[in-house]
């Protein structure tokens, strides 16, 4: 695997038994697979959890999203958080063994997150996106002013398709982050390792 | 104040500021405000916690609905657990300082909450309530049945008045929950001084 990172993002598309049957697939191609079902319960993401290591997922590869107390409860990697979670700072002071990666759409986010102690940033969205219609994409120079100004990892994320991968890294990212993009294409595994060749010739 | 018990519950139709604002007047005469705002975040929910200690609301009178995480944090008395929160087993296993309180609707639910550990359960609804519009009550006899089969104490709730008080600690409740007949009311602290008088009266 290459030092640049993939990881993978649920859609709230899928059933748990359907993503837990994806992930099982091509966790060994990704460094992380983010739970973010925000329709579903904590209850509902536990038993996700757990479907995922009944497939042998690595804790160690599960960050849940918001739901810092199943993050908790269930020993995964870390927790990502957006703007209406609880801070960072607060979650790092509670949660000290859970990484916590936060989501930001500018420059401003970028600069208090890395202030309160995150271990990395998804930024995005880069590229245009149909889960991001109307909304103007950051494009890579916005990524490339966020990766100079910040000393944490920059994932970056939105419409990257494998061709971009280049671009993308070579505008200072340190890896991508994909949706449908793996878990919603034709041959998911096939997909995925596209994106984790391209990441490797990087 | 009367060793049974009376918890307020948010209804969710309020702004922060208006909960915060009635419970800092009430909270005297009662011993539990839950925080139960589904539609909110965790931040939001942070944010309540944080409005009603400024209020001078004790920490151990505040009980978070769902989100063990905000409530750890915070630092208050307790959780109260719905049937897609966390178990109640694994939130006791995880965060032992947190009182655990469950929600339930049958006798099977009671006696499986009991096994897992919980201090207390809320039990409804007794009386018809707006808020269950088309559901059947439990009524006091179903009540009865139920506190007699459990040793925790249980706390009933649904569209209890304060006339009602009497009866339904005479089933054997260990005391009542009020959402909108205390929030909602023209005058909360005198309707929240009507049940408290009528719980000492009993």
């Amino acid at each position: 695997m290459s030092n640049r990172k993939l990881h993978v993002i649920s859609t709230g598309n899928q059933t748990p038994e359907n993503l837990a049957k994806i992930v099982g697939e091509i966790h060994p191609f990704i460094d992380a697979i983010h739970i973010r079902e925000k329709h579903r319960s904590a209850r509902d993401i536990f038993n996700i959890v757990t479907l995922l290591v009944n497939r042998s997922v690595p804790l160690a590869k599960i960050i849940v999203n918001d739901r810092i107390d199943v993050a908790h409860v269930k020993n995964v990697k870390g927790v990502q958080l957006g703007y209406n979670s609880l801070s960072p700072e607060i979650v790092k002071r509670n949660f000290p063994s859970l990484q916590v990666g936060c989501s930001v759409h500018t420059l401003e986010e970028a600069s208090l997150a890395q202030k309160q102690g995150i271990d990395y940033l998804l930024f995005g969205h880069i590229f245009p996106t149909d889960s991001k219609l109307g909304l103007v994409p950051k494009g890579l120079e916005e990524l490339k002013d966020i990766t100079i100004d910040l000393e944490i990892p920059v994932i970056a994320i939105g419409g990257i398709k494998p061709h971009h991968v280049c671009e993308v890294i070579e505008a200072g990212a340190a890896g991508i982050a994909v949706m449908s993009g793996v878990l919603e294409a034709k041959d998911p595994l096939e997909q995925v390792k596209s994106y984790s060749q391209n990441l490797l010739n990087t």
